[in-house]
């Protein structure tokens, strides 16, 4: 069993380490972090960086592929060569995942059409255009297409992920052996439960930089 | 303001990652990476490596130290270069954080004697051990030391430090970007509520390799 996880210049770390973190701990499974070039991939701060060890063509067939989203997947909507590698990745997985604007990418790469999805709070609209049909729910499972939501949702993807394939225990296992107990200091994480301002502030920003 | 996340190998990625994605975003914070030396640092699961962009001489006085855990914290318990790097950094830190078993750096640095403090719930008689006084607490602030419980608890603890650095506003604003709106499909990510039977499997398997 190998995942892939793709990386791409200014993806969100979070976004890549939270199914990593979890899925990833699938008895047996290899995880291998993958980008156009091999070597360090920074992240959208700019402040970190995550080694890619594989090369696209060396992960051809990946049993579970997993897409990262973040500011720099804009420009990877018209990379050629990681949406080719998508498809060819998507023909033959058993699973093909996403986390934020990472379902943008499949989306992109025509993966997407006519099915149920999700994405960042901020991108639901875009999804749309890609021919996708977004829905408000976290975690969106659309027969081998699982979708999240914004960044920190890839931690419960993971492990809904992980709980159908290895089952409930191994799941629940993970989610103590990472103390998965979330308790926010405040309840903002979603539109609807943050102040309005603050939501209207962020739709604004995006809309200042995306036609 | 900078903010020295600590690597060494075999750490946990997500202990380092939740700050990050969080504190990391405090208006005008530089975030590095920082290390024994420089280049990538492998994970636990040896499926990742995150890229220390400075060596620890060259981080002299951070404003802000993170301290990750994992499987190769016990290896560090006696690297005197990083216990020694630790106590010059917290000489003039503003605060001096941890997740998971990265306390018991902390702890072995001498710097959470007498404190109240957490760590990874398989850890906590440990962190006593060293001269700690561990609380069942996610986060812990004690003066300026903050520390989380397991794995993914640094995101709560990267949040909770955000909103009283730069406040809960920029807190909340933070949240709602990471979507962090936690719907997990189990409820076990503590000792209380997962399964009993996978505690104490759990706490065989540490007691089987840690004397």
């Amino acid at each position: 069993m190998q995942i892939a996880v793709v990386l791409f210049d200014r993806f969100t770390a979070l976004d890549a380490v939270g199914p990593y973190e979890t899925l990833g701990r699938l008895p047996g499974a290899e995880t291998v972090f993958v980008a156009e070039r091999t070597g360090p991939v920074r992240t959208d701060t700019g402040h970190l960086a995550l080694t890619a060890d594989a090369a696209f063509a060396e992960v051809p067939s990946p049993d579970i592929v997993v897409v990262p989203g973040g500011p720099g997947q804009t420009a990877q909507m018209e990379n050629q060569a990681l949406l080719d590698w998508l498809r060819t990745a998507d023909a033959t997985s058993t699973w093909t995942t996403s986390v934020c604007t990472g379902s943008l990418l499949l989306a992109a790469a025509g993966l997407l059409d006519g099915r149920r999805a999700t994405s960042h709070w901020l991108a639901l609209d875009w999804l749309k255009r890609f021919g996708a049909e977004p829905t408000g729910e976290r975690v969106v499972v659309d027969g081998k297409y699982v979708t999240a939501a914004g960044v920190s949702s890839g931690i419960d993807m993971g492990l809904t992920l992980l709980g159908r394939i290895a089952g409930d225990e191994h799941a629940q296992a993970v989610q103590l052996m990472i103390e998965y107990d979330p308790q926010p200091p405040y309840d903002a994480g979603s539109p609807d439960k943050a102040p309005a301002h603050l939501v209207e502030k962020a739709r604004a920003e995006i809309r200042s930089f995306v036609k």
